[in-house]
Order: structure tokens, then C-alpha cells, then sequence
């Protein structure tokens, strides 16, 4: 009997307090961890009977291949281990989640998956802003900029649809990004950055479409960071006029 | 000195070992609890000293008035009190938490934001597959089908970004959805509904566009659940047949 298993687990933005309880307990029982170099280091303070295997590239280390992640997982499972697979975010938005439940599948190793928060969502909440302020729009699009697999995302469509978008690993070509969405929205438009939202290294920047590259560059922001654009991101410069308004009439 | 505030804090999709740490301190230190009612009412065990306020549509009474539930929160937190609206999902994914910012900003009254697990990211956890599989999608677009705003979505537009659509709301008018989608994306893209994701009571259906209407039908499925689409989605009959070949190579 082999009781080995793989939990795909999802470690949020990197605030330990915004691991879900189920990630904490899968942590808890876990004998192997391998961890993602997008997610908080201090995870592994959760998993004490774990040994710790890191697969990123801190250190100036190259990316572990994928094969060999994937080679890694099967073997400790295959040992009757309980392997905990640690990917910052939420496991399932980006990260490579479809290719290694694949591989875990063909290998028939069972595997629990425990969601996460990812960063889009604690970079609104940063910002005190929802991502879908029903005056502005009727939902959000969570889209990588990221080129490797479908070459440039289709800006115009995307903006076509009127929904927030929160762009991942955008940074290094914000100003392509700015310049495909600008052919279909106005100059005014809302839009953010934000950071390493959800842990202590945070910044937040509130600009418009129009002058979001600029100030980005301006204020020094760069990878990881999540691009907000869409006027329900405007909400947050919202909150300081009110206060202002506030003020002046107190 | 007055130390009330405002926590509007995510529940997730119903399990509460789906809430984050972050959430379950904010919850055992609140004194007055607003619960929703899309969120799961055995959260109130995690808040023992609070004052509890149903503010939702259980037991066949009207909904409560949004401006109440607004003033609610505003007369607690004015005496003092740490008041923690509980909203179901991510409080910052529909469900009106950017007219409560506001209300709350005007009144100066603070307000922490808590993020969640949105019933869209469960679903995909609970079918097994990635919201943004790279061989498939570069993103996923969270709709809610929900017309008194804007009226009808643009299925049209929506298609066109190749995104995984994951739509909130959608199970009573879900023919004219697939009639909107399939005006762009071709009857066999990959579809799916989940009712109750994250819970016990979660039902799963796997199918394609073109039959996801007559399906969801035949298996009596309604809300609350999210509807699927797009072939990142079709990694969870993937499952199965990689099992079979499995079971037919050994």
C-alpha cells in the first residue's frame, strides 16, 4: 500500500496570514516541500517534519527545468511520501499547474490542489479598491503579458471587453502594453501598479493609462508587479478627494 | 479616542478551512459580525464574542436594503467596535464591496480589506485544472452574467480575448450565454459547471459548448455555480482518459 500523494499548494502573495488554514494543515503533514522561488521563503517554518527542496532561482542559480521538477514530485511520491508542490499566488492563475498536473496524472500519483490568493487580488485590496465596482465595468481579466507561449496578447481585444485587466509579468514591456491598450482606450483611463502587493516590500503607484508608463519608470517600479487598468481602479484616488472633501467641510 | 473600524473579510467558497489565517484572527477578535448570506453560516463559530447580524436572504425574508447594511456598519464602528462584514468568495470579486468602500471613505470610518478564495478558482481546483493551462490560454476573464447594470454582457468581445471565461451568476439564462459564445468559439471548446464549488454539496459537470445548456439541464444543475468555458477546461477530461491509457499499458 502507497500512500504517497503531490498537494499542488498555493502560498499567496508572501504574508504568511494569507495562507488559507487547509494550506497551513498540508504544510503541517507534509514530508517534502519543494519551493517556488516566487513564494516566501519563511513558508517552510510551516512545515517542520518537511525536508525542503528549493526549485527556483535565487541566488543566481539557473530555473530548475520543469522535467526535472516534475521527475522530483514522482519520486518522493512514488516513496509513499506526502510532497507539497509551493507556487506563490494561486496555483492555478499562471505557474505551470496544467503541465504538472499532467505529468502527475500519466503517473497516476493522486494530487489534492489548495487555492490561494493571488496578487491581483491583494493589490486591490491594497489599493481598497474592488476589482469590479459594478459603475465601471462587469468583471476582470487576469492576462500574462509574459511572450513564450501565444506571442503578444491581443490588447485591443482584451480592452474591447470593458473588464478591469490585471496584467502579469508586464513590467519589462509596459511600455508595448500601454501602447496596444491606448489604441482603444482613452488616455484617462485608470490604472496602477502595485509591487510586491501583499508583502512588507510593497509599492503602489495611481496613474492613468496615459501616463502609466512614465510614472512607473519614474517611481522606480519593476518585477514582480501586477498592472491594474480600468476606471474601477480610479475608486482608490477616489479615497483622498473624499477625504479632502471631508475635511474641508468638517 | 475611537477605535472602531470597518474588516470587509472574504469567506471563500464555504469550507472554512478555505479562509485565509488573516481572516480567522480578524473574525475571533470582531465584536459585531454582518454575515451574508452566500457565505457559509457556521463562520460565526470563528467569531464567539461578536454581536452576529444576518444581513442576507435566508428563510424567505426580502434581501436587507444595501443602505442599511451601510448604516449598520457605520453606527458600529462610529461607537467603537470592530465591526467585520463577511462577504462570500473575494469580497473584492462582485458583490458590491466597491460601494461599501466608498460609503465607509465618506464616513471616515477605516476599513481592512481581507482577500478570499473566489468560487471560479475552487471550481478549477475542484475539476482539477489550471484557469490558465500556457498550451491553451495566456489569461481568464471572471464575468458575472448579472444584467441590472450593464446589461448583456458582449460574448462576442469576450470570446475574441481567448481567455478561459469563468462566469459568476450565469445558470438562469445560460442558453442565451451559450447562444452569445457560440456566435464566436466553435461547439466542441471545452465547458464546464460547478454548483456549490468549495462545499459538500459541490456537483461537477464536464462537457462542451455546444451541449453545456441541453447538460446542465439534464443533470438539474442551478445556482449557485460557475460556468466554465474554454480548453484549458478540457485538461479535466484529460484525467480520465490519461487513466485509461494507463490502466490499458499495464
Amino acid at each position: 500500500m502507497n500512500n504517497g500523494k503531490v498537494t499542488l499548494l498555493s502560498a499567496g502573495p508572501g504574508d504568511l496570514d494569507l495562507l488559507t488554514i487547509k494550506a497551513a494543515k498540508a504544510l503541517a503533514a507534509a514530508d517534502v516541500v519543494l519551493l517556488d522561488d516566487l513564494a516566501n521563503p519563511e513558508i517552510v517554518s510551516l512545515a517542520p517534519r518537511a525536508r525542503v527542496i528549493r526549485v527556483g532561482k535565487r541566488g543566481g542559480c539557473k530555473s530548475t527545468p520543469q522535467a526535472f521538477i516534475q521527475r522530483l514530485m514522482q519520486r518522493y511520491a512514488s516513496k509513499g511520501l506526502h510532497v507539497v508542490r509551493v507556487k506563490g499566488g494561486d496555483a492555478l492563475l499562471f505557474g505551470r499547474a496544467g503541465e504538472e498536473l499532467a505529468a502527475l496524472r500519466r503517473a497516476q500519483i493522486p494530487v489534492d490542489i489548495v487555492n490561494g490568493i493571488s496578487s491581483g487580488f491583494a493589490a486591490a485590496a491594497s489599493l481598497g479598491v474592488s476589482l469590479t465596482h459594478r459603475e465601471h465595468c462587469q468583471g476582470v481579466t487576469f492576462i500574462t503579458a509574459h511572450m513564450q507561449d501565444h506571442g503578444e496578447p491581443d490588447w485591443a481585444a482584451l480592452a474591447a471587453t470593458g473588464t478591469t485587466l490585471a496584467i502579469y509579468m508586464g513590467m519589462s514591456r509596459i511600455d508595448t502594453i500601454c501602447a496596444g491598450l491606448l489604441s482603444t482606450l482613452p488616455l484617462s483611463t485608470a490604472a496602477a501598479v502595485v509591487q510586491w502587493a501583499g508583502t512588507e516590500r510593497e509599492q503602489r503607484l495611481v496613474t492613468t493609462l496615459g501616463r502609466l508608463a512614465a510614472d512607473a519608470t519614474a517611481a522606480g517600479l519593476g518585477s514582480p508587479a501586477v498592472i491594474l487598468v480600468g476606471n474601477a481602479i480610479g475608486e482608490a484616488n477616489a479615497r483622498h478627494e473624499a477625504h479632502d472633501d471631508m475635511a474641508h467641510a468638517a
